[in-house]
């Protein structure tokens, strides 16, 4: 099975941080299933831009995905942290060690479903909602166990290019990044 | 009124192109209209993440919009160069000396409708279907008079924080970029 990453959209999300995300995947040949929190598959984010998702996220459990990747923005981020559907999925990734992702406020949702880990980074000031205080404000990217969590808008796109070292290798890393002109990761 | 900026997207535009800058700009209280070419107001872009345009562009004229941007991806760039509304619209935005801006494959579309000024970027080889051959490939955003050009994903973000700075001043540049965690631009 080709390596599976569901991406859950929640009214309020970051867009650039959702859209550099599924696109540089997509560009590994990753599989990135993009969903919403219920039927209404048309999702608006932060700043107005409305994408439509694949599907509902209810129909999606662990055995069907690799890693779930959220994220940020906070009125998206609050909503994941609120529904239930998406808590359990998180739960149960964890503890089948199953790879959990976040970036900006989303590692906000992960510590409220208890998974977060000693090490992570966030966006700048929601380390202060996060019970969890090992808090790193200085690496774009950072893995601990299975959770691997990144900055914000400006970092996504190394964030999505570090999953695709992790899944595809450095060569795919290499030639992604040359591609998207993104020196800076 | 409101600076207004129109982006239109056409299918198999880049995604990260499209949504960096429209973010950005709203960021920046700047009014973006993103436009279909058609009735179909679903536009999906080159890596298969469908966005929902505000209207199609076939209502707009050069008095409503302050700048014409168009996002990459080479299908998209197609569509657009072929599109005779908007070959028309981005004449008559020459013609009376207003903005007009594009990134990666798009100044294809803008060479295509013979506004391209003699200094400008895109994406690496892109310049080879470029009849003017005054290209320049070490800066991530260029400005000639009325066109202002940048070259693909990895500068898309500062290429809209390039705008936001021309548009709102150095106070809403600073405050963006540190807010996008963008300190490579």
């Amino acid at each position: 099975m080709a390596t599976t990453i569901l991406i859950p959209l929640a009214t309020g999300f970051e867009e650039i941080e959702a859209v550099s995300l599924i696109d540089i995947l997509r560009r590994a040949d990753i599989k990135v299933i993009v969903a919403s929190l219920n039927d209404n598959l048309q999702v608006q984010g932060a700043n107005g831009i409305t994408i439509l998702a694949d599907q509902n996220i209810s129909s999606i459990t662990v055995n069907d995905i690799d890693m779930i990747l959220l994220p940020g923005g906070w009125g998206g981020t609050d909503l994941l942290a609120g529904d239930d559907y998406t808590q359990n999925l998180i739960k149960k990734m964890n503890k089948e060690n199953k790879l959990i992702g976040a970036i900006c406020a989303a590692p906000y949702a992960l510590d409220n479903a208890g998974v977060l880990k000693e090490n992570f980074t966030c966006y700048p000031s929601v380390e202060e909602k996060i019970k969890n205080q090992n808090y790193t404000d200085n690496k774009k990217v950072i893995e601990d166990n299975n959770i691997i969590t990144s900055q914000g808008p400006g970092t996504a796109m190394c964030f999505a290019l570090y999953l695709v070292k992790k899944f595809k290798g450095q060569e795919k890393y290499n030639q992604l990044k040359a591609g998207l002109l993104a020196d800076f990761c």
